[in-house]
């Protein structure tokens, strides 16, 4: 099993350390297996636990696949909303939002993967409030655009369609990353970032 | 559950009657639950047959899984061969290859998803198998950035990673079309078709 879901950051604001371990455990089964494959019993025994020890923290299998929506979420929307209202012209914003976007996407591809093709296995309460981050990720992206299309850096036809492009490039990324590959998660984030700019950019007429 | 399975032309190529119900059934239970979550006797249940009936076309789950994973992948193939070998200069084959790309994806999102994600699920001589075929699609689209470049018509410093982020791009419309949203298959065709020609084609200073 990949080793990403363990790294030490990767879930420092989940506490105490059982539950955390909970978490961990329950990414790579999800992962391996899909949610709807996954028990408890499973989850409290990868964490070592007993079912019983999992649920002091954990009622369901769906609030701990809440708390690693919503954590990765957060993750995702502070990472773009710190490039929008960061420092620099809406080229250089857009470049760090999607190379520190794609750079997490590629390091935490396992947990991506979960956050991402899960979401219909949400409570639907839980679900409207991921959406709720979704379309802060999304807004985050498209005023940078709009910065750029106000000053004539950018020439975008379609704001939305474009900005919705972009997450979607970047988040795909979790899908194809293979960390044995040649690639780096920031290699990754470089060559999007370059290709994002080209797709935002002023077109050049074909000579 | 999506009626996109059920389309006629879908799975026109899989015969018997029996054997082709199976598969829209096996299509529509994967994506709902996962393959590990899914039984053959889901499976035979949806198509209105008994397992025992199951078993005469498909000996296992996995036969399922790699049959719609086969011609899920011809059709890409198919179409990016198509595009790359077809007339007109690099830029238009790349738009035709864009557009047609995106509108299966988005047309055949909940095949799609299955394809996409539950490579994993398929046996070892299935997997190399699908493996090969998505090899040819990244050839396809390699093969056109290179005549562009070739032409002078593209500036592309990454072939490689550009090919791979052009597919990447179109394979994630599968994830989030939502058949009942503003957009049309073909609209997200054209989008994605203009944003992967400003990737690929000369870059223009910045005023």
């Amino acid at each position: 099993m990949d080793v990403e879901a363990g790294t030490p950051d990767a879930w420092s604001d989940v506490t105490p350390d059982a539950a955390r371990r909970l978490v961990i455990a329950a990414v790579e089964a999800f992962a391996e297996r899909g949610y709807h494959a996954t028990t408890t019993r499973d989850i409290a025994g990868r964490a070592g636990m007993s079912p019983a020890a999992l649920y002091i923290h954990y009622k369901t299998k769906e609030e701990l696949l809440y708390q690693i929506s919503r954590v990765g979420h957060l993750r995702s929307v502070g990472l773009l909303e710190e490039a929008a209202n960061g420092p620099g012209a809406p080229g250089e914003r857009l470049a760090v939002a999607v190379r520190a976007f794609v750079s997490w996407h590629a390091e935490r591809h396992t947990t991506a993967r979960v956050v991402q093709y899960e979401l219909g296995a949400l409570a639907e309460d839980h679900y409207t409030e991921i959406v709720a981050l979704r379309r802060k990720s999304e807004r985050a992206v498209r005023s940078i655009i709009e910065d750029g299309v106000r000053t004539g850096e950018f020439d975008v036809p379609d704001v939305a369609g474009t900005a919705l492009a972009i997450l979607s490039l970047c988040i795909d990324v979790a899908r194809w990353f293979n960390p044995d590959g040649r690639r780096t998660p920031d290699d990754v984030g470089v060559l999007y970032a370059d290709l994002v700019g080209r797709m935002v950019g002023p077109r050049q007429p074909v000579a």
